[in-house]
């Protein structure tokens, strides 16, 4: 079978495809034939180097958001069948339950093989059905961004109706926050540079609009669009640069989710923030999330109809190509290769 | 001023509109002139007699919900200033945090004076802002029904956009059930007797509509709907007759919520219920809720412009109308009376 | 090696001990020796047949409970190595997070083999690492009765210092809701038709002893207790006999929960209750539960060098005559069998 | 009556003892007999100026925790008599529930007047029921160090048997925290430059000592202390400086509290922080708590006969001497003032 590979020393340069031997199940294990893979900003820093995930094998097959279909189960799988469609979790061990650094010890294409290939092996337990609402390029744009998302909002928010999330900029966090938030009924303030990426959120159901090339105050800005109140929830994407104004946005009592992996972020690199008790401001740091998480967005978004946002589309072979317009920065919505 | 008094012996014929004091403010205390109150099955029950609440005094004003706007406040009232536009909770001691029984002691037309009057004076904490967006008609159908809906699916359960929720006809808290879990994204099985009332419902955005006089196993067809899997919670406002089929369609490890005064039933009142363990099946009963959840219904709905269903609306003097209307049950949506 | 098996038709005449082929590892499998294993009333229930779990396939091996050391590990097993002592869950399925029909649909000893055996064999996600604190026949005591008690009051109920509640009797789910209780700074009222298992319990820490058969009205009794407050949590495990007293004792608000499994209840079978939705009663079905609980309850029980109560050991040999003293009831704590 | 008033410019030598008005009750009110209150480090921040509460209004009667006896009760009082023994709660606007801006905006001693006088008065709402088994003294040691723990451990952090709680230093949060952790069954570790101090800690239940002066990687030697797991919670009260040790000792996916108010931080002062994302770290601001708070630690430490430990008790002429011992950080346990 194709698939790439990153090669000692890591580089864009040493991401080879390269033909492999496919790998074969045992135990409760299945084959699925991987048919479109998403990128997020992480997958560009793993596979650029300059940090290295404990436990690392190398060479090591990249990227951690997949979809594809079952072809071959193990002997003691009970869940799936040949001709399942599913999507891997970004944590192959994080099945369900609260977070440990064991469930998390192992994450696809950073301290084990990923996703970037055309036939993977995993623990039927480490995957999640794809509705049959959602194409493969959908499907594969979940497990990291949405994931996150999704665990941030609802897992730890419990978002309700009638509150109000702000979300930074148009990664592929910031775009599912707000996607959940609408299904929710909850208010949306989104925050870029680029107003015509404001449009194109707005058009996915963002409330208020605030480009903070415009605005540099845009704390300000958000605490007046809620009336003085603040902000029940912040996805908080950019770490100490943007974190003061966050706290100027968020309401007493409100909740930053401080996003972990998505930002590329090393293992162990740690931002500043300021934070006043008196507020009773909660800083909850938040790291992907579990198979049950990646169940429930499949769940949430399907029979409501509303599809991620996908920004480009590149074959197989542009893999390359690809991490370059991630690094770019100028896409809305998610990048995807089908394979 | 007017109000509507209850004198003893209980029953509609001691029901009368009478010119009484006006009450006057003290300490942390608002007079609220009422524009609209809204009528419950419980205040049929109540007015009728054939039971009397803990430290009911008689003659009583009666009925629960109503909305309308400050006139004068107390020297040491914070909150809220002359014009405000106001709704009085359910429980006047019920402010926030967990069910106790103190907390419910009184209730509004129950154990002390309710809302049918001219002008009713409560505590500043026992009274919930009225969002510009709705009518006092409309703000006046939020607190009983609307706050029991709302602590049953959002407070105890957690809805989740994805879910699916079974409501029981169309009285108020199977509609405001209706609504709320539509705001959240949640799918919507909706039982009636009667198929116009179930287009109405569906107007509303109810997914799956069951008439059960057609489909007298209606948990089965239910069951159905979801696929086999089941729904999530269920509101259960008929008890005995219409649980075994709610258990039927109930999703092992979801929801029954067991509506409290709604019903009109009497305290300690009793419904027989089968329940399996081995589903994880949870029976949680509900009784209205606090001054926060009043908060959040109205925060949750005018933002999304959700209005109540308002079925019918009578004149200050047509109090005796209005009940007989609510007791004969061929409306849809909330019945109201304007003062 | 040699194992008990339950062949058709069931029956304890049918439960014989036979050389039986040693399973072998693969994948994430780890091989148990199993050292001790427990009895719980649906182990009693299941070898006498009468009901079948879906999927029950025979001969099978019995029993639920059980705690070894492992001589064997997969190829992809990560969490322990040869050596390691550990006790598998109830269900092998459910490793942790909310429940699901499918992660309760195996369960060792029921519909699928269970633990009566030298060596038996697992996934390393289906067993949780025992502390060297407990004996083997004291971690054999955990998985069903332990985890259901952890279950009801702390993952559902919260249990926190100062509350109170009533287990009724001395079986295995009792007597570890009474420890835990005991643990979190809680009181309990324990009720039993002996007084010397009451004085038994009194030992371990129960706060209130109460003798059913000399107080028949116990719930009025345990209501006087609780100075009229009412008891916050039950452990109901009569069903439709005890469930009025149960009602009486309860704290308006509080949770009453239905154990399931451990009674050796048949799926779907079913109690009859009654509930007044005035006192916001919560009824809660359990079903055992997960890894996670099982882990959480051994880190609970060992720093705090409390131990299981234990009853009556007996030989490998004896599992018939174990079978008939735990139908008797006569014991206080876990009947075990050593392997 | 005799009062202390802070006059301006605020200054101790501006905290006078002297002759005032009685308070009268209107309403829901009661009029408290004030018989001992307890020091916070808030409350010498405050008397010695440099920080204004918002509504901050001079002459202040100062010091947010008191017990005393009721001596009067208003016409609607309905939870009290005179004779009840009641303690005021720091915040008196929350009586339960989430936390709000609102909810908070009055606080004892600093907005709006405290305990320091021989008679105060407050709405019933905003008090909790003092329990037989404590004296004066220790009663009003509960309510602003007590409740941020309980708020901390019990409300955010659902404290569990088994887990590991780390305090700073011997203050009055961090000695409560250590009690409750104890209560639920959890493992305390306690720094302290004091060796003699640590033998109190010791004495009260603590499981681990570590003198930070002689241990200054402390977060090292806690992280090794809990075999590399780390701790759960941390009670977080010395901000920029043990931060990063706090961190170093948390267990991935841990908590950490930021105790705002007890620590005399002025309002809006922030603290720096560092945070990875990557470990799940939620970083919790607490700031005191509500009234239904108040009663359940009341209500856990009572029947479990654990008491508040007391350093040194002044007389009501005292009170200067009092805030010179508090500032010089000698004693062990709460400062209490007789009245």
């Amino acid at each position: 079978m194709k698939a790439y590979r990153l090669h000692a020393p890591k580089g864009w340069e040493n991401l080879k495809k390269e033909e492999c031997q496919e790998p074969s199940v045992t135990g409760n294990q299945i084959k699925i034939n991987i048919k479109a893979v998403s990128l997020n900003f992480r997958d560009t820093a793993v596979t650029r180097g300059g940090f290295a995930y404990p436990g690392e094998k190398l060479p090591m097959i990249p990227f951690s958001d997949g979809a594809g279909v079952i072809t071959e189960v193990g002997p003691d799988v009970r869940k799936f069948k040949v001709g399942d469609r599913v999507s891997p979790n970004f944590f192959p061990d994080w099945h369900g339950g609260n977070f440990s650094a064991q469930k998390v010890f192992r994450s696809l294409g950073g301290s084990t093989d990923g996703v970037l290939a055309e036939y993977v092996v995993f623990s039927e337990d480490s995957v999640a059905k794809v509705p049959d609402f959602f194409s493969f390029e959908e499907a594969a744009s979940f497990p990291c961004a949405g994931v996150t998302a999704w665990h941030s909002l609802v897992t730890k928010g419990g978002i309700k109706a009638g509150e109000t999330v702000l979300v930074q900029g148009t990664g592929g966090v910031s775009v599912f926050g707000l996607q959940i938030a609408k299904l929710f009924g909850a208010k949306v303030i989104i925050t870029s540079s680029s107003n015509e990426k404001l449009e194109e959120a707005k058009a996915l159901g963002a409330d208020y609009l605030i480009n903070y090339k415009e605005t540099p105050d845009w704390g300000k800005k958000a605490l007046e669009l809620t009336n003085g109140a603040g902000v029940d929830y912040i996805l908080e994407v950019g770490g100490k640069d943007t974190l003061p104004q966050s706290l100027e946005a968020l309401k007493p009592g409100g909740s930053i989710y401080i996003i972990g992996a998505v930002g590329g972020g090393a293992p162990g690199q740690a931002n500043e923030l300021f934070l006043s008790p008196l507020n009773m401001v909660n800083l909850q740091g938040i790291y992907v999330g579990s198979v049950d998480m990646l169940e429930e967005i499949f769940t949430a978004f399907a029979p409501n109809q509303v599809k991620p946002a996908i920004g480009k589309t590149f074959e197989f072979d542009q893999v390359h190509q690809a991490l370059e317009f991630m690094s770019n920065g100028a896409h809305f919505g998610k990048i995807v290769v089908t394979i």
